[in-house]
């Protein structure tokens, strides 16, 4: 199949949002346990707020999962430190393989469709390089939920005007990729780390280990 | 206050669900970590799930939560002994302060408000014989939804025919605390293992170490 559209996860697939924190040589501790345990509480709260039905948008979320987790990990960290530490999102590095992979894929429809705020995906975006290759940018924050609501996914085909069966969606994020899958979906899931699938049920139709591996499968 | 009935969290709370892996001895390998990765990937899946709209029950879940995590860890295991460490849920002994919270606490109705199916709550009550202290046994299946939705915590209200700011929620499960005092119960977080709390709002009316300890606050 030849995808009318194709739509992006944003952290973990297209922006690297592990790397920035191995590298704040500012904060004294076990930087890979805080990367890790930031990214999962980060996730935890979108998932427990969304189904609480008590949104935040991204921004708070991530500082509340930041607090958090300096906390549990016992992290002496200021307030300018954990500023400068939020601030990596404005400006994480996009994965060397997205370039060449949205090169590959221009013609149709790019978009990316991420739990981030607005102010957050614009800065990333615009910061990367990265900004020419999308016609939309899409945030959660429109329906004020997270994935993997239905009604966060139902956001693409409706900017989009393309039917989500048409549109390949491609996320890093084995449980998006699930919940892209049973919204309805074509679903490629990049596998950088050659992790076990989740079992969830709806399993991606690709696999790839390399964003720019997409091209030769469709 | 005095509130004029109790509802309990089941798994952790109540039950131990970790005890019982670290006794598996007929699996080789880290059981400490098959008992806290299938527990985390169990509550995962319910969220997950829960936000895609795509309930299946507790008992199934829970084994997808163990063969992902059996699968992760690189334990080898056969569908025999998937079958017994399940079997694990329907027995799982009661932490030893729950027969002396309960018991202090009669007079006014207790239930127990749970993520599990009817079928695995009816079995591990009934066998850890607290079942006498209870009025309802109440299972989010009524709903095919998780904690912390609010569909799930407006059962207890309904079936108790009690307003939530009337009963008090007791739950070790700091993100289940929150979410059911967002919902509008008094909230009691027994916190055995001295854990930091969330940061995700809402914080319990009332913290204790050991269940036993709530007759002492009311």
């Amino acid at each position: 199949m030849k995808p009318r559209a194709f739509t992006f996860d944003a952290y973990g697939t297209l922006f690297d949002v592990h790397s920035f924190v191995l590298q704040c040589d500012y904060v004294t501790g076990d930087l890979r346990a805080l990367a890790t345990l930031w990214r999962q509480r980060q996730l935890e709260y979108t998932w427990l707020r969304a189904l609480m039905e008590r949104y935040e948008d991204f921004w708070e979320i991530t500082r509340a999962a930041l607090r958090s987790s300096v906390s549990q990990l016992g992290i002496e960290a200021n307030e300018a430190q954990l500023d400068r530490l939020m601030e990596g999102y404005l400006s994480a590095a996009a994965f060397p393989d997205a370039w060449p992979a949205l090169e590959s894929l221009t013609g149709v429809p790019l978009a990316i469709l991420s739990n981030g705020s607005p102010k957050m995906l614009q800065s990333v975006v615009r910061n990367s390089g990265l900004e020419p290759f999308f016609s939309d940018i899409i945030s959660v924050d429109r329906v004020r939920t997270y994935k993997p609501s239905p009604r966060v996914y139902s956001l693409g085909p409706k900017i989009l005007n393309i039917p989500a069966q048409e549109i390949l969606f491609v996320s890093s994020n084995s449980w998006d990729a699930a919940g892209a899958k049973a919204f309805g979906y074509k679903v490629c899931w990049c596998n950088r780390e050659n992790k076990k699938g989740e079992h969830l049920g709806f399993p991606a139709d690709l696999t790839v280990p390399r964003l720019d591996q997409i091209i030769r499968y469709i």
